[in-house]
């Protein structure tokens, strides 16, 4: 049997068909529209289920379930999206909409706790009991998997890990407050910093990039440049207090790091688990985490989602 | 049938039978004697629990179990007390030897997470799954009930809540990091912060004060000294900021504060839920968990134990 495997982007919709080997069989991506109605937005997820399955051969028939992951809080017992910013939502019954059409069940979650569902069971972390993964992005994303399984919190609203206060009164955060996590090692925090620093330093390489991005301050220090090795060095700093906070309160055996920044790997993460081993309350050797890079990219949200 | 339960603590061994409606029904106290060698404070453990078996009439054959709440890291599968600073302990593995006394399974944990264990079971949590407990004393403890169960993570070296980093590079912390929950939030650290205030202002109570104490420091404010106003509202703001890390982070349907300070009840309760509902990043009203004090007393470590 199958299942379909939704990830619900504020950009894109993508959707695969899996199977039980937990590979995707079939896949198509489409354009989320996110600023037409709702009815529009899931319709647009109906029509693309319906692509995926002609485009794999299959029927409604032969699959077991649907499972979204969606960018936002949701209340995975009701079905119901509770808050998404980058769609616009409030409240979406979005499980009810998707039953009604293809009289299947619908299963719906976070799309940071689906990528963290995704590497327990068939990517890096498979096999582990407890796992949290950090998406570097725009934001900060994370999701939590406890005993095997997603734990999101009260009504969804936990694994908010971008959100943890870690500079009282310190740099501003797009959810409002100062300080938080999210201000600091978001790939747009890495970008911020460094354009502090070659604002300061006129001499710097990255006063000579058309752009600063993430991905061109590493190149930056890689060409040696004295301003962007110390950016970054600081960035790695931290994400590694962020990384702290997380093993200190829940030790989990794994800590995966994706999204646009992981795909510097080792780069950032030996300076992580330095700032680990040396600062976390637990200092025992044996007890520190895996703190590896997740091994899924865009097909973790599509396997998440359908093996929710 | 009966549990007994220990409560293992740097300065006194609280021992206590427990029946299957979770009440003590015998209970006795002995000093730890914490600097001898560990052997001769698994002896005192061991004559305790005798003491208290002829005190309630029972013998070991109308026990299940023997549970030990230990002040340290435990290594719960293993039955290790695996770090304990106050009982300056390493690798010590005390549920074999009890075991080979009292030919009864023992069950170790940390005694933070017992008494959070004693409240889900017995006390004000009874019937939540996910639950929080912090204990502001010296330091801060923590305890985490997950799904009804003990939540300590890998090797038990996660629920260290005191240890989250929340004012970057700040106050020194015990554990040799700046900036910890505890360096802020602990009784500890309250005198600290009434010492710095009292020694700035002149004028204040608090330097009339023989010993300023976290419960002084109080009273000063409930007179009207304007300084220990000012420490006890600043004090709350900072319970609050590591209250809203556990909500972000975890989003329990409880969060109970115990210890010392916890006796001024709603007084630091109102302030901690008002920070909570306007700086957390879920901001529904019905999304925000209870927050309470702690309904149990120095029972709830043995409680917690016999549990396990």
């Amino acid at each position: 049997m199958y299942r379909i495997g939704v990830d619900l982007g504020g950009t894109n919709i993508a959707v695969g068909l899996v199977n039980d080997s937990y590979e995707i069989v079939a896949q198509i991506s489409v354009p989320t529209n996110a600023l037409q109605a709702v009815e529009g937005v899931v319709a647009g997820i109906g029509n693309a289920i319906e692509s995926v399955l002609e485009k794999g051969g299959l029927t409604g028939s032969d699959c077991i379930a649907i499972g979204v992951g969606a960018p936002g809080i949701c209340d995975t017992e009701l079905g119901i999206v509770s808050r998404s910013y980058s769609l616009s939502w409030n409240n979406v019954p979005l499980a009810a909409m998707l039953e009604e059409r293809f009289h299947l069940p619908v299963h719906i979650n976070n799309d940071a706790n689906c990528a963290a569902l995704a590497e327990v069971k068939a990517g890096i972390a498979k096999g582990y009991k407890n796992v949290v993964l950090v998406t570097l992005g725009t934001g900060i994303g994370s999701g939590i998997v406890i005993n095997g399984s997603i734990y999101s919190g009260y009504l969804g609203s936990g694994a908010e890990m971008g959100h943890m206060l870690l500079d009282y009164g310190g740099e501003q955060c797009s959810c409002g407050r100062k300080g938080c996590w999210d201000a600091y090692a978001s790939s747009t925090a890495l970008v911020v910093q460094a354009k502090k620093a070659a604002f300061s330093r006129p001499e710097s390489k990255l006063n000579t990039l058309s752009q600063i991005t993430g991905q061109s301050v590493f190149e930056a220090a890689d060409q040696g440049d004295v301003t962007a090795m110390a950016v970054i060095n600081k960035y790695c700093e931290y994400l590694a207090l962020g990384v702290s906070n997380i093993i200190n309160v829940l030790a989990p055996e794994m800590i995966l790091i994706g999204g646009g920044v992981s795909h510097q790997g080792e780069r950032i993460l030996e300076p992580v688990r330095k700032y680990a081993r040396e600062n976390c309350f637990d200092k025992r050797e044996e007890a520190m985490p895996f703190i590896k890079i997740a091994s899924m990219g865009t097909e973790a949200g599509i396997i998440g989602a359908a093996v929710l």
